[in-house]
C-alpha cells in the first residue's frame, strides 16, 4: 500500500490543504481551507482526498477504513479541540456534516449526511444542554430519515414510489390529526424515532447503528459510493468529467443557529447584488435555521442599520416598531456584527468579487458557511467590476471576464418598475423570445396594430405578412412557437419585447377574444408582458427605460480594445443600421431584402411578380420594385456608409408573400385584373410539404433569373447614386441557400454580369463582393469547391442547425423541452451553437474555404452571432467577424474580447 | 520545334494508328485506324493527333498549317489514291469531311464539317458525275452554311436569334411561294448559294473561300478551337475532362448512298436487339442518305431475305408486291450482302458484343461508316451475354460487366402488348415512376380502389392514408410529385406501375373527373398507363407479364459468385417478403412498421392512441395495437426465418395518421366518445410547418416511450411465438432519426429494459440487436459516439440526401428539372446518390463508426441501395449490405458483382 497523506484538517483558522488544491481535496475542501489560512471562522473538519475515492473503489469499505483509521481519529481529535465537544459523547456530542465534493461542482448529483453522531443518549445531551428537547429530537429524527435513505439504501428507487419515512410520517399525522410538520410534539417527535428504527430493522434486517464511527464509516462509504450512481455518472458523461477524478469527502463539525436567542443565521451580500452599489447588505434571523430565513415564514431582518432604517421605511414600519419587532443584526448583536463586517471586507479583497455569504451565530459566536461570487443583475455587474477596475483591485482583463455577456442584455431593454409589478397579476407564461416589458392593448390582427397609441399584438404565430404590425405594436405575444419562432427572431431583431409559445393562451381569432387561466381577454383590454421572463400580466404596468451608465460605455471601449473579431449586425432599416452603430457595430452581416417587400405598394407589387404567368409578367413587376428596393438599399447604405453591408438575395419562398385569406385574395385579384379562381389556384401552387427545404433561396434565383438581375441592379445603382452624394457602404451581394458550386457559379455570373450593365450604363464602378452563405451542409461539406467563386463565406447557422439535427425551428416546440429536460441536450441548438455537430461543418467550411483561398473573408450571420459561446468559437475557428441583432452587438463585443483573453489565458 | 509524328493515315485495310492509341488519336481516330487493320473497308482519311491541339493553341493557326502542311499533304495523296479522286479537282473532285475525337466521348459538343471541297467549279463536276445535279447543289449550299457557321463564326450567340442562312432559306420559300426544304429546285438552290456568299461577304468582309485547301486549314483550326468553347467547356468540367487532353481531328473522304440505283445506305444489327437471338438484321434504302433511313418518308426495306419475309408476313404485303417494292438487300445486292454479312461476323467477334453499324453502297462499293456496341432491351442484353459466354466468346466477368443492371427491371414488370400500343391514344406524359404497365379504370379516392376489378388510382398526390387503395389498384397516376414522391416510392416498393407528376393532368375530385390534353375521363372510364415510359393512354390496353428466362437466373446465380455485399429488401409485407427471397434477398433491411398502422381496425386503434389525452389512454390504445403487431411480425418473421430483418421503430410525424375530411374526423369523435371540436383540435395540433424535420422518428418514441415500449414488445414476442414452431428471423431494432448520442442511449435502455420483462415473462430469451439510422447528417458527423451504442448503423440515404441538400423531395418538383436541364445537377440526388456531398457524410459515418467497433454492421436502406452506381459506392466505403425494394434486389445482385469486378479491373 502506498504511503500517502489521506486527510487534510482545517478549522480554527489553519490548515492542511490549500486553495489550490482541488484536484486533491476538491473544490469544496480546498475551499475549507483556504477560508481558514485566510482567517476566517468556519467550523472544523477535515477532508479525505479524492485519491481516496479510487481506493474505495479498488479495496472496498473494509479495507478503506483500516486505511483511513489512524489519520482519520486524529483528524477528529483536532475538530473536537476546536469545538470543545466530543464525537460520540453522552453529555456534550459533536454532531458532524458528511459532504461530497468533486474538483468541480456536480449540484445534487452527489449524497450528503447531515446531524452525524446523533444516538438515543446524544439526542437526551443536545436536549439538555440546548434546553431544546424539540430541536433535539427533530435533529434526531431527521438523521435517521437521511441516513437511511442514503446509507442504508432505502430511498426508493423511482419517484414514483414513497419514500417509507415519509409514509410513517404520514400515517402519524393522520393519527394525531395534523396536517405539518411543524406541528409535532416532542413526543410525536420520538415516536416517529421508535417507528423509522422499526422500519430500518424490518427492511434492512440491521440495526439502525448507534455507534458514531460507525455512522461516519458508514456514511463516509455512501460519499463515496454515491460517485457512481446513475445520476451522477449522467452528469459526468453530459459534461465530459473523467470517471477516475473520483470525489473527496467532506466531514465538519455542525453549527446551530437555533440554539436560542443568542444564535442566529443570515445571508448577506458585500455589495447591492441589484445596483452594484458598494454596500454591505443582508438579511438574518435570530434563533433560526439556514432554510427559515428563505422560506418567509417569518420576516427577516436587516443585517445593518442603514438598511433596516431604510427597510421600514419603505414597509411603513415606525422606528420603535422596527426597533422592537426588526432590530438590525449591527443594532442586536454589534460584536458578532462586527466581526462579520470585516469578514466580508476580507472576502471580497480575496475573492476579488462580490460575494453572497452564509454564517451562523451559535451562540454568540459566529461561524462562516459559505462563502461564493454573488449573483448580480448586469447594471450591478457591469458597475461593480468598473469600480472594482478603477479602485485597483482588479486588472483590466479580470474586469472584462468578470461580465457575463449575456447579463448586458437587460441594460438595453425597458424593464417594468419593480414596485408597480408587485400587485400585477399573472395570467399567463411563455418564453422569454425577446427581453425587455412593454403594457399595451391587445390587438389580433398586424394590420390593426395602429388601432391603439400603446398595442400588444397577440397572435397563435407570426408570419412576414405581420411584420409591419409587429414593428407598430410595442409588444409581441403568441401562442405557439418557440424561442426561435418568427415571432421571436424578428422581435428579437427589433429589439421588440417578445413572449413566444405561451400554450395556455387560447386565442379566438374569430370573436377577438383570448382566454387563459379562467380570465377571458378581449381586444382593447390592457396587458402586460415581460420578454426576459415570459411572464403575461392582466391590466396595465409601469415601465421604464433602463438607461446605459457610464460604466457600460467604458467596459465596451475596455472591450474593443482586446478584441479581434469585427461585430457586424443584421437589419434592412436606416433606424436599426443607426441605433446599431451607436451600439458599436461595424457593418451588416445580414441584409435581408425579403424583409423589404412587406410595406404598402411593394407587397402589390410583389404579389404582383409573384402572380405573373410568365417572365414578361415577373419583369413588369419587377420593374415596379427597382426603384423602391434601390430607395431602401440607400437608406441603409447611407447609415453604414463606409463600413461592408452584406446583402442577402432573395431568400424565403414565394408563399410567404402571398394573401392566404379570401379577403385579401379577393382585393388582390381585383386589383390584378384576374379571376380570384386564379389567385387562389396560385397561392395553392406555391404551398409547400416542407417549406423550409423547398423552392427558395438561390432556387428563386435560379428559377427566375430576372429576380437576381433586378436585385443585383437595385443594389448597385444605390451605391452609383450614393457615390455621387459621398459616402457609401460596400456591397457585399450574398447568395442564399447554395449546395453546389453550380448553383454559386450561376448565380454569381448573373450578378456580375448584371452589374457590368449598369457599370456600363453609368460609365462609373464601384467596389463590390460576390459571396455565399454556408447553411446548407453539403455546402460546408464541399466548400472547398466553392471557396473557388466566393469571395466571402457567411455561416447561416440557424438554418444549418436546422438541418444538421433535422429541426424544424418552428417545430421544435413540440419535442425540444423534452430534449432539454431530459439531458437529451444541454441547450437549445437555435441558441447556442452545437459545437460537436454544427461546429464540425462550420470547422471544416472555415478549413476547406481557407486551403483554396487563405484571405477568405469568413462571418456568421445566424442568431449564434450574438451568443457568447458561440461568439467564442467563431474566434477559436478563425472567422473574421460575427454579425447579429442590433441589441446583441454589445454583448457580441464583449464575447469577442474575452474569448481573445480567454485563449491567451 | 519537337518533330514527332502528326498525322495518321488509315484506309485500304490499312492504318498508321492502332485501336489501343486513344489518347493520341482520340476515340474515334483509334477506332478508324482499327477497323482498317481488322479489314473493314472505310472511308480512307487521317487522324491530326491530340498533341497538335496544345500546338494550335500554342503557335496559333500560321504556325499550325506550317507544322502539318507536309504531313497533311501526304496524307490527302494517299485518300486521293485510294479513293481515285483528287480534292479541290474540278472534274472528279474528293470531298472530305472534318470531325472532332477526343479521348472520351463529348457528344454534340465539338464542331463537325461535311461535303468539304466544294466550290462553284467542284459542284458541276459532281453534279456531271452523278448526273444528279439536285444533289450536288443541295450539298453545297449545305457545305457553305455549315462552314459558315462553324469556320466563319456566323452561329448565332443566342438560341433566340435566328440564324442567317436559315433566314435566307425562309425569305426564298416565302418568295417561292412553298414550305419545305425539299421543295427547292436546283435554280433555287443555286440562288440559296448565290445569297449565301453575299451574306458571308456582308457579314464577314471575307469571300467565301473556293480553294479546297484554304477550306480545309479552316476547318481543322475551327475543330481545335471547339475544344474551348463554352458549351464543351462546361462539360468538361462537369465530366472531370482535364483541358490539356485536347481534341484530335478527323479528316475523312466523304461516300454517297444517294448517287443512283447502285447506292444504297442502312444500319444493321449484328444480333436482335429486341429479343436477343442470334440473327443479322437491319433496315436499307436504295439511291439514300443516312437520314433517310430513319426519317421515316420512304418504307426502309429489311437487309436479309428471312428478315423481308417475315416482315411482309406482318404487314400483310404479298410476296410478288414484296419483291416488287421491297426486295432485300441480300437479294437486290448480292454481293455487297455478303460482304456487309461477313464484316458483321467479324464485327461482333472482335469487339466482343452485338454491333450497331451504318453502312453505305456507293456505286456497288460497300463501306463501313460506323460501328458501336448495340443499344437493346434489359431482356436481350440478359440473353446476349449469356449467350455469348456459353458459346465461350467471353468470360463469365466480361458477360456480368456487360449487363447494365437497371434494365434489369423490365424484366420483372408487365409491358404493353407491343402491337396493342400502336394503336392507342397518348394523353399525357408524366414521370416514369416506377415501372411497369397497367390498364383499368379510374377510380379518384383510395378507399374505392375496389370498386372496379382492374383499377387505375388517379390523385393529385397519394399520402399513407391511401396505402391501401393503391395496394388494391392495378397502378397510380399523380398529378403532382417526383420520381421520389410519396406515390413514386410506395409503388416501387410495391413493384406497382406508377406515373407521377403528370402535371397536365388536372383533377376535379368533387365532379370525380380529369382533363388532359382536352379530353375529359370519368370515373370508371379505362386508361392505361406506363411506369417505364410515364405514358397515359386512352382506354383498355393489353397487357402481357413478361417471363424470366432461364437466362437471367445463370446471370443471377454467376452474379452470386463474385458480390460480397449481401443484398436485403424493404418490406413489411409477407407477401412481398415472400417475393424478395425469390428475387434472392437475404434479408430485410428496412421493414416500416408505421406501415403497418394502415388497415382497418389498425387506424382506428393507431388513431385513438394519438388523440389519447395522456399516457393512460396512449396505454390503453397501444394495448390494443400490441397482438396486431405482434401478428403482422410474426408473418414478416416467418417469411425471413434464417434471416436478419432490421425493424425500424414508429418513424413519421403522427399527423398523417389522423383523418383530414371532416366526414372520417366526425365518424372518429363518434367511435371515440368524444366532440368533433376536440377531434379537429387535436388534429390541427399536430399540423406542422416542416413536417419532414418536425416530430417524428426518434423524438416520438422519447416523448412518447410507450410507443417504443410496445413495438419492442411486439417484435420480441413475436420472436418467441416463432421460436417455438422453428424458424425465426433475427430481428434488429432500429432507432429512427438519432442525432445524438444521448436520443440512442435514451431509447436503446427503454427497448432492452422492455425485452428483458418479456424475456423474463416468458422464461425464455431471442438473440436481437439495437441499432440505429444514420439518416441526420448530425449523425454522420458524430457517428464515433453513436457507434459506442449501436450495434448496427443502417444508413437513411433519403432522409439524409434531403438534409444535406436542403431539399424537400415532396417539393423538389419545383427546381430539380430546371436544375437538370441547366446542368446544375447531373442527376436526381434522389435516384443517384451524390457522392461527392451526401457521400461524404456517408464515408465520414462508415469511419468515424468502425474507429470505435471495427466489426460494427453497416448497411444503407435508402432508396440508393438498389441503384447501381450507388450499389458500388456503398461496396467501396465498406458496408455490409445494401438493401432495396424487392423488385431491385436482382439490380442490386448484379451492381454488387460488378462493383466487386470493377474494383479488381
Amino acid at each position: 500500500m502506498e504511503e500517502k497523506k489521506r486527510v487534510y484538517t482545517f478549522g480554527n483558522k489553519q490548515a492542511e490543504g490549500k486553495g489550490n488544491m482541488k484536484n486533491l481535496l476538491g473544490g469544496k475542501g480546498a475551499n475549507l481551507a483556504d477560508m481558514n489560512l485566510i482567517g476566517i471562522p468556519v467550523p472544523p473538519g477535515f477532508t479525505i482526498t479524492t485519491e481516496v475515492c479510487a481506493d474505495y473503489y479498488k479495496y472496498g469499505q473494509e479495507k478503506l477504513i483500516e486505511l483511513l483509521q489512524k489519520e482519520v481519529t486524529r483528524a477528529m481529535e483536532e475538530v473536537e479541540g476546536i469545538m470543545g465537544m466530543k464525537f460520540g459523547d453522552k453529555e456534550n456530542p459533536l454532531l458532524m456534516s458528511v459532504r461530497s465534493g468533486a474538483r468541480v461542482s456536480m449540484p445534487g448529483m452527489m449524497d450528503t449526511v447531515l446531524n452525524l453522531g446523533l444516538n438515543d443518549d446524544a439526542v437526551e445531551g443536545i436536549a439538555k444542554k440546548t434546553g431544546n428537547p424539540r430541536f433535539a429530537w427533530d435533529s434526531y429524527r431527521r438523521f435517521i430519515q437521511m441516513y437511511g435513505d442514503v446509507v442504508m439504501d432505502m430511498k426508493p428507487d423511482s419517484k414514483e414510489d414513497i419514500d417509507p419515512f415519509e409514509q410513517i410520517m404520514e400515517e402519524v399525522k393522520e393519527s394525531k390529526g395534523i396536517v405539518s410538520d411543524t406541528q409535532f410534539t416532542v413526543d410525536d417527535l420520538k415516536l416517529l424515532v421508535a417507528k423509522f428504527k422499526e422500519e430500518v430493522k424490518k427492511r434492512t434486517g440491521n440495526d439502525f447503528p448507534t455507534n458514531a464511527w460507525e455512522q461516519l464509516w458508514g456514511a463516509v462509504c455512501a460519499v463515496f459510493n454515491s460517485w457512481m450512481n446513475p445520476r451522477a455518472n449522467y452528469y459526468r458523461a453530459m459534461n465530459k468529467i473523467p470517471a477516475d477524478w473520483g470525489t473527496a469527502v467532506n466531514v465538519q463539525a455542525m453549527v446551530f443557529g437555533n440554539m436560542g436567542s443568542n444564535s442566529a443565521t443570515g445571508v448577506a451580500f458585500t455589495r447591492d447584488a441589484a445596483t452594484g452599489e458598494n454596500v454591505f447588505n443582508g438579511e438574518y434571523l435570530i434563533d433560526a435555521q439556514g432554510e427559515d430565513v428563505v422560506a418567509g415564514v417569518r420576516t427577516p431582518q436587516q443585517i445593518t442599520k442603514s438598511g433596516s432604517e431604510k427597510w421600514a421605511q419603505l414597509q411603513g414600519v415606525s422606528e420603535d416598531e422596527r426597533l422592537a419587532k426588526f432590530p438590525s443584526l449591527e443594532e442586536v448583536m454589534p460584536q458578532a456584527y462586527k466581526e462579520l463586517f470585516d469578514i466580508q471586507v476580507q472576502l471580497e479583497k480575496h475573492y476579488k468579487d462580490m460575494q453572497d455569504i452564509e454564517f451562523t451565530i451559535q451562540d454568540g459566536k459566529l461561524w462562516m458557511l459559505q462563502t461564493r461570487n454573488g449573483k448580480r443583475t448586469g447594471a450591478a455587474m457591469v458597475r461593480i467590476a468598473m469600480e472594482q477596475l478603477r479602485a485597483g483591485e482588479i486588472t483590466d482583463k479580470e474586469a472584462l471576464l468578470k461580465v457575463e455577456p449575456i447579463k448586458l442584455d437587460e441594460l438595453l431593454h425597458p424593464v417594468f418598475n419593480a414596485q408597480a409589478i408587485k400587485s400585477a397579476k399573472l395570467v399567463a407564461k411563455g418564453l422569454p423570445a425577446s427581453p425587455g416589458a412593454a403594457t399595451g392593448q391587445i390587438v389580433f390582427f398586424a394590420d390593426e396594430a395602429k388601432k391603439f397609441k400603446k398595442s400588444i399584438l397577440v397572435r397563435i404565430e407570426t408570419s412576414p405578412e405581420d411584420l409591419e404590425g409587429m414593428d407598430v405594436a410595442k409588444g409581441i405575444l403568441t401562442a405557439k412557437g418557440g424561442m426561435t419562432s418568427h415571432a421571436a427572431v424578428v422581435a428579437r431583431g427589433m429589439g421588440k419585447c417578445c413572449v413566444s409559445g405561451a400554450g395556455e393562451v387560447k386565442i379566438d381569432y374569430k370573436n377577438r377574444t383570448f382566454t387563459t387561466r379562467g380570465h377571458v381577454f378581449n381586444e382593447g383590454d390592457w396587458i402586460s408582458i415581460n420578454g426576459t421572463t415570459g411572464e403575461v400580466y392582466e391590466g396595465q404596468v409601469e415601465t421604464s427605460e433602463a438607461e446605459l451608465s457610464g460604466d457600460f460605455a467604458d467596459l465596451m471601449k475596455l472591450a474593443d480594445t482586446f478584441r479581434t473579431l469585427k461585430i457586424r449586425t443584421n437589419t434592412e432599416t436606416e433606424r436599426d443600421a443607426l441605433q446599431a452603430v451607436s451600439f458599436g457595430a461595424e457593418g451588416i452581416g445580414l441584409c435581408r431584402t425579403e424583409h423589404m417587400f412587406f410595406e404598402g405598394e411593394r407587397i402589390k407589387a410583389m404579389r404582383e411578380m409573384i402572380l405573373a404567368d410568365d417572365v414578361v409578367g415577373r419583369k413588369k413587376a419587377l420593374k415596379k420594385l427597382l426603384p423602391i428596393q434601390r430607395d431602401d438599399f440607400k437608406s441603409v447604405f447611407k447609415a453604414m456608409a463606409g463600413r461592408p453591408v452584406t446583402v442577402r438575395l432573395l431568400d424565403p419562398p414565394l408563399h410567404e408573400f402571398v394573401p392566404h385569406q379570401l379577403a385579401t385574395q379577393k382585393e388582390l385579384a381585383d386589383e390584378m385584373g384576374i379571376s380570384l379562381e386564379s389567385v387562389k389556384m396560385k397561392v395553392a401552387d406555391l404551398e409547400e410539404f416542407n417549406p423550409m427545404l423547398g423552392h427558395r433561396g438561390c432556387r428563386l434565383g435560379i428559377t427566375y433569373p430576372e429576380i437576381t438581375e433586378m436585385q443585383a441592379r437595385a443594389i448597385i445603382e444605390a451605391c452609383l447614386d450614393l457615390k455621387k452624394e459621398g459616402g457609401v457602404a460596400i456591397p457585399e451581394i450574398m447568395i442564399p441557400l447554395v449546395g453546389t458550386i453550380q448553383e454559386l457559379k450561376q448565380q454569381e455570373q448573373l450578378v456580375r454580369k448584371t452589374i457590368q450593365t449598369v457599370f456600363d450604363e453609368r460609365g462609373e464602378t464601384v467596389e463590390y463582393l460576390v459571396g455565399t452563405m454556408i447553411e446548407v451542409p453539403r455546402a460546408a461539406l464541399t466548400a472547398d469547391e466553392i471557396a473557388g467563386v466566393a469571395e466571402f463565406f457567411s455561416f447561416g447557422t440557424n438554418d444549418l442547425t436546422q438541418m444538421t439535427f433535422g429541426y424544424s425551428r418552428d417545430d421544435a416546440g413540440k419535442f425540444l423541452p423534452t430534449y432539454i429536460e431530459k439531458g437529451i441536450l444541454k441547450d437549445d441548438p437555435f441558441q447556442v451553437l452545437d459545437q460537436k455537430g454544427v461546429g464540425q461543418l462550420v470547422q471544416m467550411g472555415v478549413d476547406k474555404g481557407r486551403s483554396i483561398n487563405k484571405d477568405l473573408k469568413i462571418g456568421i450571420c445566424g442568431e449564434h452571432g450574438g451568443e457568447p459561446s458561440s461568439v467564442e468559437f467563431c474566434y477559436k475557428v478563425g472567422m473574421n467577424y460575427v454579425s447579429c441583432s442590433p441589441f446583441r452587438v454589445p454583448i457580441a463585443r464583449l464575447a469577442a474580447a474575452q474569448a481573445v483573453l480567454k485563449k491567451n489565458a
